[in-house]
């Protein structure tokens, strides 16, 4: 895709008022969207590329352990036999039947740097905040940033930083430790997040802003 | 964006489970974002030229007077003096100060075939259902199928289109009557959602296949 | 307390439009709320004695399997070691702390005549449509009609009751079948919702209310 | 009721957990629920006395001016001509159809010290937070306690409460500046509340406990 035409309209973009910066205000949390087998595995129907990914995450957990920054992944897992849970989305996206409870698709990827005492939040839908206790466990925390990482960029990463702000919440997105089936929707989902829901940096950017701030987390 | 790259990919998607058709089950209506001067005055910070897509809203609005389908049109509007009610949003998008309830730029688009009687929903962030009644509305009148057409593409349309499927309802989207400020964010929001949220399809595509049908609405 | 003086304001109430019947409209489903042993065992800081509503809620049950009404039972359960998920409202019911994940506490009582098939959800609050996605299974079933039995009436029945009707489902609650810790909440919570949020009957109300209307269910 | 016997089983409910202080964790916002004509005036189907309760508001509401605490009045209105958005509640309380939009029963009652600048959040369900933007209000504005005086105590006060706690808000709750159509009601939601879902306490005791804190609010 056209990322210079993109760049090239950017200072017009600034003048409407698109991209301003949304910072980090206070408390933050790491949010790790669905790196399980199923979306990590590219001999799934699901799965992807990922290991670049894995290891922009993982530095960044590193930074997040230094600084008591309280981290959650979600995982996707349906329950029932006939996976009656999974509602209508099951049926655009046949893929889904491969994420069941139980099996090793819904289980993180080992090669995340999971520590125990992370929290492990399963969702059924795109956005993390969908159907879960996500938005009353940040609001009962006093978290007031999220910093969202993981796969897949158009998808559900997409969709959690969309919510994110909707529920009043600042997004930062880091644009290396998020990884899509395709390219194009990847670069593109990038654009839109920066210009209209979150903060896009990169995950070294993200530690220097840390660096800068020290905010004193508690588990979510 | 590389329209062909994508088309070649197709059949490995499909072989994936993506992109599966989701149909029109029972009782349909016609949600229209957004169609607001804020967004369709191209002199205006947020908006963009849209003559285009309000023809092609208004040939299916003529399509839905027939078959007694509600409609509903957004709008975006906030209305404290100092906006404190846009939450952290209006950080990111200073455009959305322009927003103003009780000013011409919330109003909907004259060119529109606005008919009395249809709902006009108020909204304040991106989804149609975010901070809205709108899924008990659609759910009180058992509406299963929500038409969506309006703008922007990647932003308030997509969405809502994602909320959608997640509240349990089935989307469709008019690829030609919808807009964006950005051609290429149009294109990708157009090829994820047919992947993994929605039926895209045109908007002759959805008059015929409501011909096909004769869904009973009633106002939502 | 004067169930007499309530019944003495009744006309009143009627004449002022409270306490109208909602009915059966469509498709039905059968919500158990809560009967874990962490409620039913009297000897548990959060339990009372609940066997007759159980009985109650079996020969629902047997009624609900003759007429293929899908059956929804909750539970609470806690995942984290430290609780750290249960938010703010552990700080005002210590005893959610005995409602442990993986416990006995947080099964559901034997006594119940559960079927394979029949749908768990957990849940971490009240209302059993907060935090989850079960307003997004009722929609993409199409059920329209939500009963509802199980404890506590003024707890969590109480709040998922009020939860349905503003989701758009109509909610019947059934008196006999559903039990507290204390008397006169439960009943003032039945007077409660009888004149603003469900129709209030007994099981066998219910059962003969279902034998004249044949919903046919599926899973939800 | 038998206040007594609350009163002689409150030591075994404390022994039990429940009743537990929440307290005032940082900042507050005052919500003064549906205090508007239609449910003031006597003579109208939905109305009550409530002029004891409306001084007590009054006088919370100086407390707040002193504090720079913010405040949100919330009312209740319909907006279509033939109500089409009131979905199934209207069809329990018929009376609900007397709140029509840009009519006097939906105006905030007169004997309010309300201020410009106060913000007046409109909603169509009992919760405050139901298909509203509140806890996006709040959680952008880093509330984390939230008074609430209003009516009806049984109705819109505490399913707004229920609801605060499961946003992960600490809730408050005015006795003596909540009132309701029936005693009873009021008497046992207060228990019911100060049990499981609220610090109960009267609008004094509530200004004793502001004095010893100072939170610093802002406009939600």
């Amino acid at each position: 895709m056209g990322n210079a035409s993109v760049k090239d309209s950017k200072p017009s973009l600034e003048e409407r008022g698109f991209g301003q910066s949304l910072g980090l205000a206070g408390k933050a949390c790491f949010l790790v969207i669905d790196v399980i087998n199923g979306f990590t595995d590219p001999n799934l129907p699901m799965g992807a590329e990922l290991g670049p990914q894995i290891d922009k995450i993982n530095e960044f957990l590193a930074s997040c352990r230094t600084r008591d920054i309280p981290v959650v992944f979600t995982a996707i897992a349906y329950e029932d036999v006939d996976l009656p849970d999974k509602g209508i989305w099951f049926e655009k996206m046949a893929g889904l039947k491969t994420l069941m409870a139980g099996t090793e698709a819904v289980e993180l990827d080992r090669r995340l740097a999971y520590r125990k005492g992370d929290t492990i939040l399963t969702k059924k839908y795109a956005s993390a905040f969908f159907g879960t206790d996500l938005s009353s466990r940040l609001t009962a925390a006093k978290i007031d940033t999220v910093i969202i990482a993981g796969t897949t960029t158009s998808g559900c990463v997409r969709a959690t930083a969309v919510d994110a702000i909707q529920y009043g919440f600042r997004p930062i997105v880091l644009s290396d430790a998020c990884g899509d089936r395709w390219q194009q929707s990847h670069d593109i989902s990038m654009f839109d997040l920066q210009q209209k829901y979150a903060d896009v940096m990169t995950t070294q950017e993200a530690i220097q802003l840390l660096s800068h701030k020290q905010p004193t987390g508690k588990e979510v």
